[in-house]
């Protein structure tokens, strides 16, 4: 019983630390966003297409999360407001961001100047979902080469995402991936997520994603 | 520190149980396969076609890990000799397969009866790299849409395996994949590791794939 303990204390932590973020975050009217996803689903090239389509509306800050490297930073480093890269390591205990991290990077932003900060979580579907960060919105990608039964597969993080993207829509008439059955896996767990079908490679359902970002700021700018 | 002593008390005791169900292994002469890769870069195909081609040479079993859900295992039941299904919970530290479950799922197995078993670990690039299960030898597919640069973003788990399978080979010409790129980053952190080119929806590859099973079935059966 001992592990549970130590699993329960860590995510009670966690959960401290991320409302403290948030805190800090809605006095400098700053909106977040944490993307989650499986590797290679397309977290870097959402967060480029959502820099160039939204920079003369929102200053956009980018927080990139990796087991390693910087390749994704320097990938968004010009289109950014700013840029802040956390490498975790390859420990069983960081498969996922978490609010301390967070912590540690907002620290390197300029809150004043910044109107949104768009995080990149690990590539994982599984420890993304227990750990918030302080976000406002989560969401999560599903890129059709992965299958239409990740629903099914991994189910909390379907649960608890605010919007789904279906992401690589160009792919459709090169795999087998069933638009409604996936569809009706994600609502029937979560009823309430917006889903976008888009195409980062074709820019197909940027607008739209674009847009609901819009509305999301505006509209918790207006509440508070 | 508190933490650290945690986690190393974890992976010690793990690799404690993965020694003690290799020996158990070794007695029944049972070969086992660790195949890890993110989520829905298709390893219940890569099982499907391995039980397909191999069924008139081997006994094979299947260890079908899974957060939720036992599609996998369904899929698989007709094909194998024995399936067990593991469901990890959605507790952060179930993001791999451990040592303690297989020991667990062993029990199930036939092992008299088996040549080989074939374990198929959540969908994940991090934590698999660290738990060792008592398997001979860990494969790490990766699939083309994922993109070239997974071995630079999750190095660890790429260091360990002792095969590389490219999958989805199909989806080459619809998608940004340099191979000569991956595979040179894939030397550069294992020079060691023989890479596959297949495509599980095709069959490409699948032959060179299981002969490279066999022949590490038999030399290990000949080294002891």
């Amino acid at each position: 019983m001992k592990k549970i303990e130590v699993v329960q204390n860590v995510l009670e932590a966690n959960e401290t630390i991320a409302k403290r973020n948030q805190q800090l975050l809605d006095k400098h009217k700053v909106f977040v966003i944490n993307i989650m996803s499986a590797p290679g689903a397309g977290k870097t090239s959402l967060i480029l297409q959502t820099l160039r389509t939204l920079k003369d509306k929102l200053n956009i800050g980018v927080i990139e999360g990796d087991v390693a490297s910087t390749v994704d930073a320097e990938k968004v480093q010009n289109e950014a407001e700013a840029v802040v890269q956390i490498n975790t390591r390859n420990m069983p205990e960081s498969c996922s961001l978490m609010a301390v991290m967070i912590e540690s990077a907002l620290k390197d932003m300029p809150l004043d100047k910044l109107d949104l900060v768009l995080i990149e979580n690990l590539g994982n579907l599984i420890c993304p979902a227990e750990f918030t960060l302080g976000e406002h919105k989560r969401v999560l990608i599903a890129s059709l080469p992965e299958g239409d039964d990740k629903p099914i597969k991994y189910p909390l993080i379907f649960v608890d995402a605010d919007a789904v993207i279906i992401n690589k829509m160009d792919l459709l008439p090169h795999v087998d991936f069933d638009i409604a059955a996936f569809r009706g896996s994600v609502s029937g767990l979560n009823p309430d997520a917006d889903v976008f079908q888009i195409s980062c490679k074709t820019g197909q359902g940027i607008e739209q994603w674009c847009s609901w970002i819009l509305q999301q700021v505006e509209s918790h700018a207006m509440k508070r």
